[in-house]
């Protein structure tokens, strides 16, 4: 199995209301993402809702992707459930669609300390067969992978690399060199710092805005990967301006980056922007900034 | 429906795996508890490992239970799942199953605001129809019940009262204030401050270790509601000896509270010790020390 | 050197300006609340402003505060330097003008771990003569003062108690059996939890509003070791009254609590309302709610 | 006054014990960052120990650096004093011996809320006639100066720029933002994140190992500055080297950051390898590593 590099979005899931998949929707935005250039697709993370949606609809939405997507790019599955055993289905389901990689997060609710996490990943490794990538973001689930606990899972067979959310840019670089002349893959989960991560040796992002614009965040992996830095100073600029608008308003992080991709998509007719309990749509307010963001922006290219 | 008054233990799940209930272990649990003279029971919280069991073994557990204790004291049943379409699954069950109430925690993913924490308790009120107490446990959702929003729930049709897990006994003396002359019903979490919400004005508790002795937290009830402060007194310091052990130890805190139950539990031949994942059972040091502290606790009655 | 029992005011520091001591403003504080009958008086700490006014300042505070009292009763003298070496000028200062004793913070701005925190305790220690008592304050300096560092602190020769403005009944509760049997002293920080501490087994408190009435906090400290609960939760309910008016506003909890204080002094005309940066003075709205909450509570007696 | 762009490093302060200046180590200090080509000197900062020692050394300290830079380059003088008024004392003395910029820190102890520290700048900008510099270090002080706060205080006369030891590289590109055509000056705090921080438009860095390898540093600032990535990247895997060994061992972060300096200072032979307490000397462990990296790093240039 290839090593992915690249821009793999965290693909939003398209919903008609919570408790229904949209499903021209997905399919629209499957295409929209593959026309664009991205080199995967990450199904049910933060930016998914993957811990909104019930489970039945994740399963029917690993089908429908894998379906969709037909091999063409590789697709990860996340793994966020409060429960290993659902979460253990989920992996199962993956794999049976052709899904190619997992995704695991520490359970949100408990909030288990450093060795219960090695186990935990240890008990994932005998379960699933797919390759996994730890899921890094202690500001959603409060359990930080700490370096030293990294070091010991990154060369398990099975292992495979990294999505780290954290927005910590030295211990991105401390990753990078407990890895330096390993197959590790290295995702920077913050489109802000895509452009760094890049440079200091990152293989890609998972970049939210990459559900909008596949082709600017797939622009600026080509433009670091070939050294042209005055190219990526320039796309950098782009994607903190849409940041801003996107994920800009009021509510919590999370929640303004998956109203304002929804509602972008929806801006474009790409999908519904509708979102799951407990998140809250984007505001009228928000909707306007981001159609006049989507205006100039695809005036400018 | 009368108010419910008095100790409600937050009953542990018996499971003979990850993936399986310990039935017979249910079975005599619920009558060790009613027998105890507890005044109800509340299946699927924190110490019930509630989000680490799946949703299938949840709703078994519920019509266990239920089915068990026959109508002779109240259940309640959590809501602690990240998906707000599966609480309302549970809670649909809960009702069929002739459960008493409903307890919801705000979802541990996503770390919604208070307006978000609002609108996500007046969604769920539409949904349900059984009385709904309010879960405050910031130390595992991270989210609060700030008081300004207590305020705007608890008169609120439907919502009954609140178990507070903060540990702030400043806090809880607000909602004391809050809900002077009204029927709400004001629970403390932690046991180590029973004696102190009953002095202050709270209606009863929701402690870990009426699992193991039921009669000792019936016996606090019973003191402080009838003005016997040296008894209270007494029972108090038992109670900071049984927490000690108990949940002593190494790991995190609700794990160390429900592998010491459970483990007194196997050593009272009442059920399993099973745990499920992420959280791991007592060391053997910490179940000799359990033992002991059986043996003196019930030897000096 | 007898114990001390009872009812010890963190003292506010009146002042003229961010750079002047208010002098007939000490004066009167002090008179009003020896003839309030505290048992002892605690100058310099949170509630004083000790790490807002200059060490000149400080000196000057002591000298005169100590000249007033003319050991009538203890007076103890807080340090929060975030220099050590001016915390033991301080400390001299303090022995020499006839405090009683010493009350030390770990220092604010490096977050020193546990094994520094006893250090630091000890080589203050090695410094000093009069004796000490730890402060534990983490939501202030951001350093708690673990069990098991207390539990190595409190036997040392010079260390005489502790006062705990952690608000965790939980955690003070075990600072009591750590204690049993032995001579420490401990002390409750925040009023609202004096009634429940001294229950447990404290020796008495060091609440921010007896610089008001210092009566209220004497006749609670006096009600429960005589063993009158019901005087007792009558008393409470006025103190959660008379805090949820003083400290309420806004600003973070420490500005509240002192701009609340001083306005209600002033009110009362025993000193100034001013306060030193960078807090802020209690707006108007507050002062109009304080001036009525006392208008009402002499009336009530 | 001309902008300052470049490695300004947030010198050490030799000591010979936590009361008394090791002057001639100061000298040596100050000649070997000169000799290094550094823009500045940064002094009594979170690596200068400013809070620990007594406001009379910091005075002497200012007076003394002053002294030998005699004007070849701009110094600046840290306030990090918990009190306003010893703070502004600071500034008039950094004035009076002819430094150039001020850098304000939040008080420690005080954990203010924004307007409150909105104020606490504009009533500083009322005391000072140095230009001031933000410094923003929420790991430390616990206060963050938010992008609100920011956008109000940079376009105040006065206010010369900012120092962000965040370690948030959203929040620099959000500083770059909100400053982009302005004389605003921008310097990282981190050295871990000064090549990032000049690809996306910083005006220099603070960094704590430019007291020990002041060339590497500057080497970075001008390899960023003139284009060239591949040598940046390279004196990148230096700097990370580096302070993994410098910076580690046991202790928390600022503590192993001081001590390990001070340490590699004494092994060059330029000053003490003293810290004032609480901070904590370096084991001899790490010691050891420290001057083999010294051995390395000096043979291979």
């Amino acid at each position: 199995m290839n090593r992915v590099e690249g821009i793999v979005p965290p693909m939003v899931t398209p919903l008609l209301n919570d408790d229904a998949l949209d499903l021209p929707g997905i399919e629209n935005l499957v295409e929209h993402l593959i026309s664009g250039g991205v080199h995967g697709l990450f199904l049910l993370g933060t930016t998914g809702e993957g811990p909104s949606i019930k489970q039945s609809m994740r399963v029917t939405l690993i089908q429908k992707v894998c379906d969709q997507v037909q091999g063409r790019i590789p697709v990860w599955v996340g793994l966020m459930n409060t429960s290993f055993r659902e979460a253990v289905e989920l992996a199962d389901k993956a794999k049976e669609c052709g899904a190619r990689g997992l995704v695991l997060a520490p359970p949100s609710f408990y909030k288990i300390e450093q060795h219960g996490l090695y186990r935990l990943v240890d008990q994932m490794l005998d379960e699933i067969s797919l390759p996994l990538y730890l899921y890094n973001n202690p500001g959603v689930t409060q359990v930080s992978f700490e370096l030293e606990t990294v070091a010991r899972l990154l060369p398990r067979e099975g292992v495979r690399g990294m999505k780290d959310s954290s927005g910590d840019m030295i211990y991105f670089q401390r990753l990078r060199e407990l890895t330096e002349q390993t197959e590790t893959e290295l995702y920077m989960g913050p489109e802000e710092l895509l452009m760094e991560s890049l440079i200091v040796g990152g293989q890609g992002g998972i970049p939210g805005g990459a559900n909008i614009f596949p082709e600017l965040y797939v622009a600026m992996y080509k433009a670091v990967t070939s050294g042209d830095l005055d190219k990526a100073q320039n796309l950098q600029r782009k994607i903190m301006r849409l940041t801003k608008v996107v994920y800009g308003g009021s509510g919590f992080i999370a929640e303004k980056v998956v109203n304002g991709i929804k509602c972008a998509l929806q801006a474009l007719d790409i999908c519904s922007a509708e979102v799951s309990k407990p998140l809250d749509r984007a505001s009228e307010k928000k909707e306007k900034k981001i159609r006049e963001l989507l205006k100039t922006h695809i005036r400018s290219g």
